[in-house]
């Protein structure tokens, strides 16, 4: 017995890094012992960004399965799958549009947030599709009637909509979808190696998946405590982004080396060295699994195929309950 | 070699009367003589203004493909079929509304008009999907790459905002689709047997494929010249709504009997009789046609299906080149 059906989504919008892997995929990799997993890389999604330039699409769609899959999504257990490869998302987001009121959508906080946002990044993205970005995620979510939906707490607007527009159509209609429920993840924040949010513009990321020589180099570059010049000046680890990284993956060392750093009886580059090892055991599985995988694209593919059919055939399932309850054909 | 391809469509919102033939479809029977036509029960869109109560769409289809089949529309050589059968319908809106700014759609001069008068009727209407209608109304044509859309006067902004979309689709991926271009169509307005516009809700309809007897009868309690009381009192056929009738299904009469009518040298009775027989002979073959059918609705139902099977097949193709173009799958 699993605990109910989950569906998430992610948009192939560039290469992964390791603060990206903590914020959700580690926690899909957990979640997946315990749900029904439906996982879609959601291009129809990524376009209401770059509907202008959709040249990548193809490769990052390919990357992101494959660092799901380094991650240790099992694509037997899950339904690891494309979101275009299955058409019922457009017409389930076509038939909703019909009963949902705009102002529904148009009042949904994150929208004129993000609006401005990639307005200052030049992005011109004041789009109908945008405007139904929260329309598409819930056709996305009740195509398959998942019941439990992994979010953060930015996200919850999105689900508290999905809701209501859940409700409308039961009641219009008939009552075919659950209410989906969100399941909060609070999921460490990982910071860049410079202490600053992880993010490739600022070239502070640690690569997903990355090799041990990899991950010891870029350790080897963190900030640490600025006032601790010389060996022998006592560090405060609070400032520092060495001790961040040991608090997640090194928890039980970690009170030691702090009490080691302010005495310093601890050296920075020696407890560089021990997160290193550390971070180096903690993500072996994933690197090795990225190789194996590396090796043979061909099998990428074949999953997406494979997790496409097994998507539909629950999806079909779904319309013509849809259909039968709207008095379409 | 035909002028080109059509694609125009009907929403299946009630019984057909002899007002709508006139306004297009008789238009359309002209038209599929010189045109490759996709002509289309478009249930999808009947949605933004029916959403509330869809118990009556199923049979609203069988009627509007009967009065279409029963007008002369030949199912051979037009592809005659249902929105809703076509998938990729609602797949390209998904797509194109990743494109289209929303200011585009608001900006429609119909929108705002439509809605109001609407809302006036007590329908809440404001919904995210009647906002798309012209966005829908694109894919329907593009996805058959029409370049000809019979449209009335009140429609060009509509297309205009098609080709707009088409351009800006060219523009960005490639160059596709052709921009549709309007064919006005002139048709006669036929006023109700009381002289007001032809409306069910004002009971002055003629019904369309009504028996020769039915036309009789209805045009008997047809409104003349209200001063011509007396058989013997002059007429004024200006005024006269059965002079109307004659100008659009007698032309070649219509001076002789207005002359007539002047001198009081014919009387109503008999001018409405020669209007009636007239109207029986022009309209006989679709009521014939319409007995025939009514005694199979199988072969309506087959129609459609086999009209479905055509339009998939071009549809399938015209999304292959579109995801093709957007670096889809
Ligand atoms: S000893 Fe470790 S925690 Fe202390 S400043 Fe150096 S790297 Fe940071
Ligand atoms: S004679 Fe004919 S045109 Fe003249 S008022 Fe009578 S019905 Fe009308």
């Amino acid at each position: 017995m699993t605990k109910g059906r989950i569906f998430s989504g992610m948009q192939p919008s560039g290469k992964f890094h390791l603060g990206n892997y903590m914020g959700a995929l580690e926690n899909w990799v957990k979640l997946q012992h315990e749900y029904e997993c439906f996982f879609s890389i959601v291009d129809w999604h990524a376009l209401t960004s770059s509907y202008e330039d959709t040249s990548k699409i193809p490769e990052r769609i390919h990357e992101m399965a494959l660092d799901w899959l380094s991650a240790g999504l099992d694509p037997e257990k899950n339904v690891i799958f494309v979101q275009s490869h299955v058409k019922e998302h457009a017409e389930l987001h076509l038939l909703l549009s019909m009963m949902t009121p705009l102002s529904w959508l148009e009042r949904v906080p994150t929208y004129k947030d993000k609006l401005q946002q990639l307005g200052i990044q030049g992005k011109d993205i004041n789009t109908y599709g945008f405007l139904g970005y929260p329309e598409l995620m819930t056709a996305d979510i009740i195509l398959y009637k998942a019941d439990t939906i992994p979010v953060g707490e930015d996200q919850l607007p999105h689900l508290e909509l999905s809701r209501e527009i859940v409700r409308r159509f039961n009641n219009l209609y008939q009552p075919i979808f659950p209410e989906p429920k969100p399941s909060l993840s609070k999921s460490a924040i990982l910071p860049g190696i410079d202490g600053r949010k992880m993010s490739k513009s600022y070239g502070n990321e640690i690569p997903f998946a990355a090799s041990p020589d990899e991950l010891r180099a870029r350790i080897r570059l963190m900030i640490t405590d600025p006032n601790r010049v010389k060996r022998t000046d006592l560090g405060n680890p609070d400032v520092c982004t060495v001790y961040t990284f040991h608090k997640i993956f090194n928890a039980e060392q970690s009170t030691e080396i702090a009490q080691s750093c302010r005495q310093a009886t601890i050296g920075c580059v020696d407890c560089k060295k021990c997160l290193a090892e550390k971070m180096v055991n903690s993500l072996a599985d994933i690197h090795v699994r990225r190789q194996e995988l590396e090796k043979n694209p061909g099998r990428v593919k074949e999953i997406l195929v494979f997790g496409g059919e097994r998507a539909r055939i629950v999806a079909a399932k779904t319309m013509d309950e849809v259909r039968q309850a709207m008095n379409l054909a």
